[in-house]
C-alpha cells in the first residue's frame, strides 16, 4: 500500500528517531551526523538517510541534522502537534500508570476521562481527573469530544466498551486488553499485548540457551 | 540470519497463533481448519499453513488442526513449557500491574521478588511477595535464581540498574523503561515502548483525517 510513498517500515520507525532526537535536545545537542546518530541508533548511516529523505531530507550534505527542526518535523509527522483527547477505560492499576505519564501529555495526549466498574474507586482522583463509573461514559462521549479511547479492561468486557465507544463517536483505540478487537476497518486500533511482548522474550532465552549451553 | 530456518517474521506470529489458540481451547473447539483459523486472525490461510509448516506441520490435509495439540507444541517452541523466574525492579503502577497479571504465571513467568527505592512501599505485599527495597537487590540476585528482569522504572535510572542485575547473572531483560538500554549483545532484551506505540497509533489517525476530510 502507497502512503504518500512512505512505507510501513518508515513509519514504525519514526517513533524510535523521535525518542533519539528528544534525548539528544535534552543533552543539548544541536546537531548530529547521520554517522553519529547512527552509532547512537545502531541502524546504518545509509538507513536513516534513506529514512529521513522521504520526508525530503533534513540535512545537508556535511553539516549533518539540525536536531531541533528534525524533532518538530517528526513531530508534526506522528501528528503530536495537535491535542489528542483521551479517556482510559479501566482505572486498574495499568489504567493508573497510564494516567500518571506525564510525559504523553507533553505530546499532546491531553486525559479528560476516567472510567471504571468498581465503586470503591468512584470519586477517587488521578492527576485532577476523578474516576467515574461505566454508567456515565456514554453522556460523557456525547458531551465531550474524545478522540482515543485506551482500553486497559479483562478481555472478557473488552469488546463490548470497545463497540459502546465506537457507537459514540470514538474513533481511536489504544487497545491493552488480550485479546484483539477485529472492528470495522475505518476504526484506527493500535494493540499493546504484552504477553505476546514476553513470549518473544521467552523464545529468545530458548533459543540463546539451546545455541550456548548444549 | 538463519534460525533453524525460521524467520523473525514468522516467531513475531507465533505468540498471536498462541493467543487465537488459547482461545479457542477456552471455547471447547477441538479442531479447526486453516481457513477458519484465517478468517478468524484476519491473515490468509496460506499465511497459516506457510507459517505453521515451519514446524513440521501441525495439520493434515482435510482435517484440520488439532487445537490442543498446536496450542501445546508452539508453547514448547516459546519456551513455556518451562519455568522462567522473574522479579519486577519499579513497583509502582505498571510494576504492581505487571505483578498482578496472573496469566503470566499461568505461561510459567513466576515471579519471585519485588523492587523499589521508594521506602513507603516497603513492606507491602503483591500477591504474597513482599516489595524490597533497592539494597538488598544484589543480596537478591546472588542467592536465587533469576532469568528475568523486568525494568519499571524512569529511564534515568534503567541503564545503571540493567549493568547492576546483568553484573548479578541476569541474562534476559523486559524493559519498560522509555529509552533503549544498549547492552552487551548477549543479553536478550524485549523493549515495551508505550508512547512509540501511541505515536503509531497518532499518526494513523493523522493519516485518517488527512484522506477522509480533506
Amino acid at each position: 500500500m502507497e502512503e504518500r510513498g512512505i512505507s510501513r517500515a518508515v513509519i514504525g520507525r519514526l517513533p524510535r528517531y523521535y525518542r533519539y532526537l528528544g534525548e539528544l535536545l535534552e543533552a543539548g545537542v544541536e546537531r548530529i551526523s547521520s554517522s553519529d546518530l547512527s552509532k547512537k541508533m545502531r541502524v546504518t548511516a545509509s538507513q536513516i538517510r534513506q529514512d529521513l529523505n522521504n520526508f525530503g531530507g533534513f540535512g545537508q550534505q556535511g553539516y549533518g541534522y539540525n536536531v531541533k527542526y528534525l524533532y518538530t518535523e517528526i513531530g508534526k509527522i506522528l501528528g503530536l502537534n495537535r491535542e489528542h483527547p483521551i479517556i482510559i477505560i479501566g482505572a486498574g492499576n495499568l489504567g493508573q500508570a497510564l494516567a500518571n505519564y506525564a510525559s504523553f501529555e507533553k505530546s499532546g495526549f491531553t486525559l479528560k476521562g476516567l472510567f471504571d466498574v468498581n465503586p470503591r474507586l468512584e470519586g477517587v482522583s488521578i492527576r485532577g481527573i476523578p474516576v467515574r463509573m461505566m454508567d456515565d461514559l456514554e453522556e460523557f462521549l456525547q458531551k465531550n469530544e474524545i478522540e482515543i479511547a485506551i482500553l486497559t479492561l479483562p478481555k472478557s468486557k473488552a469488546i463490548e466498551v470497545a463497540e459502546l465507544v465506537i457507537e459514540n463517536g470514538i474513533r481511536a483505540i489504544w487497545n491493552f486488553a488480550h485479546t484483539d478487537l477485529n472492528l470495522p476497518e475505518d476504526v484506527i486500533v493500535e494493540n499493546v499485548h504484552l504477553s505476546d511482548s514476553l513470549m518473544k522474550l521467552s523464545y529468545n532465552i530458548s533459543r540463546y540457551n539451546e545455541e550456548h549451553q548444549k
